[in-house]
């Protein structure tokens, strides 16, 4: 089961971290632009592709996931999306567990084709596996008939899910932090509807299901709340670093084992080379791991 | 601006409807499947291209846009988005106003790679736009600073938006219909959001601004009081036909000079040859529009 699978990783590796390859062309050192014609959509592309398998190689032995953000390679256009394979594909050969930060969402018919372009079959071809992620990010909107499709095919094909319940972007109070007649918020509502998603999914070994959560890491008190609530469900956390999220912020979010969550790192990690210029950009990718993971160890054991 | 022509293309052919092209490969018949290597991916994609090809051709001229469900050809993985893309341009040089269906939605910077992706330009190499269709559909679920890049990209290529309001799914009550400590909905204050969205980018001449919404056929009632508060506010109006609203139930959305709306249908159209067996998939496609448009222009006109 993917989240035991999960658990087992971070805990072999001491590193609940997942490393976030929204990689932008803007975000590579000159010494590897200059080796692509990066006038052309081809170059930027395969520059892009060649950052991301560097940093793979430097880090698949510390890290245990990357989470790979679809929109910084859609932005590039059909190309840009065989690198998004390519490189879910290339983790996946490296051992490393991949999220798929595509944030899909849709009436069930649709939800059902969603999911299986992400982390299923071709059902009109079923030895195709379009892109076939460990794991995909959900957006709740429609409720449980346009979740479900992605909850069977986890089932079936042994993936998981991370529901978007409080994100970690300040004006996520608009519509998640709206207060219901019973005092309630809508993303604890939301929160309630991973749990039932989860519940006949729980993997007994590591005690959590495969309908996990995303909870922002600048949202402290509530990620504390969330987790006394959601016993069974993995999060994953972003918003560390980069949009100001501190480890002590994050560390209420693990269960009590000092287990149950990973936080996602991108920028912080990928251009770590922008504040280490004398270091090669992988070597300074591996820094802020390193430096990030001891901070939010020490956070989550103490 | 883009709503302004849509409503000018909705009054010229007097049809105020989308064909949604959710093409799998089990919607055609099999003359044009008999064509094409089926068992492989590149002749599923190609014989669901030629599918597309045929219809626009049939179609172009009666119908004022169509809507392309990113989810069925993501199903197909790379080879899939490259007919997602080819059917895009297909489409716009056929003369057709193109909706992206593909429900994105996130933080800011993700959002903005988004926007460029399906409505904008890649800004490391400007004279490429990636997707380029007229008008994408959006969550809201990360509230304003997850949308404003959306509207930014609006704004400077003259593209639209149409933003999930009320889903027309039965689950969407689960989040839609929470209600509020004040007695309102959800999906009313998603509304209200999507209202102040919009509100310096309406267009004089038809009165519409550049931020639609997503309002299902399924709910006339709700549909009817979001149109008297929305009364600049287009609607894309999935949910006619196949998921079981009549066209007295999106009559009501429409405004008081029987335009601001637009209704989809897809496999009451697309699959209209399964019901008339005697007649090609695209004559048969004709003729449900036909029958739709006539259905539908007689309940907004009584």
């Amino acid at each position: 089961m993917i989240f035991n699978r999960l658990t087992k990783e971070i805990k072999n590796k001491q590193c609940p971290i997942c490393v976030g390859l929204d990689t932008r062309i803007e975000y590579l050192p000159e010494d590897i632009k200059n080796l692509y014609a990066i006038n052309t959509i081809d170059g930027i592309c395969d520059a892009i592709f060649d950052f991301n398998r560097q940093l793979i190689d430097e880090l698949y032995k510390i890290i245990p996931s990357v989470k790979i953000q679809n929109a910084y390679y859609e932005m590039y256009g059909i190309k840009g999306i065989s690198v998004y394979k390519k490189t879910i594909d290339y983790a996946k050969k490296a051992g490393l567990i991949v999220i798929a930060d595509v944030k899909r969402g849709d009436i069930g018919s649709t939800s059902f084709a969603y999911a299986q372009a992400h982390i299923g079959k071709t059902p009109a071809l079923e030895s195709f596996k379009p892109f076939d992620a460990d794991i995909m990010t959900v957006n709740p909107y429609f409720g449980s008939d346009g979740i479900k499709p992605f909850i069977d095919v986890c089932k079936k094909q042994d993936k998981g899910l991370f529901i978007l319940v409080k994100t970690s972007n300040p004006s996520s109070i608009e519509i998640q932090d709206l207060v219901l007649e019973n005092g309630s918020f809508v993303y604890e509502n939301a929160a309630e509807l991973v749990i039932k998603w989860g519940i006949d999914t729980i993997d007994n070994e590591c005690g959590y299901n495969a309908v996990g959560a995303v909870i922002g890491a600048t949202h402290k008190m509530q990620g504390i709340k969330l987790r006394r609530l959601m016993k069974n469900t993995f999060f994953l956390i972003p918003g560390y670093g980069a949009q100001g999220a501190s480890a002590d912020d994050v560390a209420g979010m693990f269960d009590d084992n000092g287990a149950g969550s990973i936080v996602n790192s991108s920028r912080a990690v990928i251009c770590a080379w922008k504040n280490m210029q004398d270091m090669h950009f992988t070597k300074a990718a591996k820094k802020a791991v390193i430096v990030m993971k001891d901070d939010i160890n020490r956070a989550v054991n103490t």
